[in-house]
């Protein structure tokens, strides 16, 4: 898309105050922030930016493309020409911090290496910016606290990558489960796993940038799928890592599966891989199944029931729903469906599950209380 | 059905040399072996029993009912005049070894609760009769091959109730793990559970007549699965238990998960529960996935794949076609599909997934060769 088009695209010019098509305009309010579309600032322009999130940002109603924050400098004319982003919206890694003196930039969306979450999390907070984290949240649970902390202190909204909270079939999944359609869940089994088997160099299977491999990866996504496919946090954790390819798997966790159990009785199994291509969620209860599979790609997402109903939602780009209600979050104060609560709660339980295979599958206890359950 | 009903379906009588309508009839062989319909004696009449395998030996081209076997007296007649079974096919366990002398029997078909299957087993063996031993085999190893010796010293066949050996959709899916119809599978997951929660004293949560719980009896289709959804037997297994309610399950396991290597490194996850209602199977390989939902139970089944197909053959009563399969491997020594190593490897799996969960959830390796993989 070109610059002509992307204004066009977005309405009265695609930076700052545009007015929404459809919003009710009261007189007097026309400066007020519940009017314009929000800027974000994606920083880091790997293909997650590149191919899911700019496109995305196309689409959005609440919010928009600003700026880019990248560390390879042939990109900025690349996306600048694309995008038509000015040259004062364009930064790297080192002048990142003066973002705090563009007003054009509400958000910023960190979708960086694991291990760079935390820091530029915390300088957007600093900025003064909201902050979107892509998942996972960060690598250790204290990096979580700091993220949270700065951006209490900063006043600034928070909120981890987690699309699926704002995708339908997931909401629908959600539904069947607060509304109890098929009983009670009582068991739950989640896979979430890809070949990751073309690019050993790749910053996923570097420890030091990931903190960790398939559970970091797509394990997080097991984990979501077992508390929204169950409607709770588990109680406790046992786990256990697969190693199949040492040679290829070097420095990160290839395969591991996990057990949880929740207060109620009900209990769950999970497995994540960088060599096998699944991603499944299926759940029963005492009244029948349901399940969705795929369950975490980027959609259309796939699901049927016991009933024999197959689930069967629109298809639209799931990052432009999930940019969208954290625009309306802020904007309108409706609730944050994956705030940083969330992403700490399921980096307790990353960490717990690597805590008990580091002990032989020693069942680990959690104490989570509804700690990142978002019930609307 | 009355004794009259019955003799009109299975031919020209239903006990001894029955001719089978479709069979080529060489000249002068008349009374040989394989124009007859084998006489199977039913030992134990309870559920199974009742309502799957008499009714299914209504239905078979190469076997028949021919004789009962009860401990309950009150039974005799009720399946006397329903079945047309004549007074001197009737036998009790204490007068069960007075069949070596009845030829209308050639089959004994052993349904009784699981620490029984042994000693009727070979009772049956020694008696000149071929032995069908329902799942699970025996409750030990040691039990398996005492069997397994006694009907190789009698020169007797001898099959596992794996009906779903016999079953269209169990063999498609075998045929896509051998053509490899989605590349070879990389990991395979299965679920085997039902609650069991409407009599606490039935013999199945009774340890000494089960040998254990949910792993005893939905756990070994779970195995079966894991083994014929690979086409491979695993190289290894860990496992882990679960009770959410000691209270019902005082004797007997409740719940359990395993996970299975493969040496070519694929890998799998199971689930055997008797508090949780489900039995699946999902495989993927590089080239896609499929699933059986149902995949355990009497059916029929229901298959799906990654291409979208729906898995879909005519239903058949599984028992009928598990009997003919067992009737045509004496009769015209077609393969045995579930031979007596069959059973025995799957309780060499279940003792290993008992010991891994004694010790912590401790890798145990099985050493098991092909040791009951059937080829065709």
């Amino acid at each position: 898309m070109d610059r002509r088009n992307f204004n066009k695209k977005v309405g009265q010019g695609f930076l700052g105050t545009t007015l929404l098509a459809g919003m009710p305009l009261a007189c007097g309010m026309e400066n007020t922030q519940n009017k314009k579309k929000l800027g974000i600032a994606l920083v880091g322009l790997g293909t997650y930016s590149t191919y899911e999130l700019a496109p995305s940002l196309q689409e959005t109603e609440h919010c928009q493309l600003a700026a880019i924050v990248t560390g390879t400098p042939e990109k900025e004319k690349i996306w600048a020409d694309k995008y038509g982003i000015p040259k004062e919206n364009i930064y790297n890694y080192e002048n990142f911090d003066e973002i705090a003196k563009n007003d054009s930039i509400d958000i910023v969306y960190v979708v960086l290496p694991n291990s760079m979450h935390a820091d530029f999390c915390i300088r957007a907070a600093k900025a003064g910016k909201h902050v979107i984290c892509e998942k996972p949240m960060a690598i250790s649970v204290l990096e979580c606290n700091a993220i949270i902390e700065a951006c209490n202190k900063a006043n600034v909204k928070l909120s981890v990558g987690y699309r699926l909270h704002s995708e339908p079939y997931t909401k629908e999944i959600k539904r069947f489960v607060k509304e109890k359609t098929f009983g009670e869940v009582q068991y739950i089994s989640a896979d979430a796993a890809y070949f990751s088997n073309t690019n050993p160099n790749q910053w996923r299977l570097k420890r030091k940038l990931s903190g960790g491999g398939a559970l970091m990866n797509m394990g997080v996504y097991a984990i979501q799928s077992a508390i929204y496919g169950t409607g709770m946090n588990p109680s406790n954790v046992r786990a256990q890592e697969f190693s199949t390819r040492p040679d290829y798997f070097k420095d990160t966790d290839e395969t591991i599966t996990a057990q949880f159990e929740f207060s109620n009785g009900a209990f769950g199994n999970i497995m994540t891989s960088h060599n096998a291509n699944i991603n499944r969620l299926f759940a029963t209860g005492k009244k029948g199944w349901f399940e969705l599979n795929p369950a975490n790609n980027y959609g259309p997402l796939k699901g049927r029931t016991s009933k024999g109903d197959e689930i069967k939602f629109e298809h639209e780009r799931q990052q432009k729903l999930q940019m969208d209600d954290f625009a309306k979050h802020i904007l309108m104060g409706t609730p944050n469906v994956a705030p940083g609560e969330m992403g700490k709660r399921d980096m307790i339980i990353v960490e717990a599950i690597y805590q008990s295979i580091k002990e032989g599958g020693k069942t680990i206890p959690l104490d989570l209380g509804n700690m990142g359950i978002v019930s609307k």
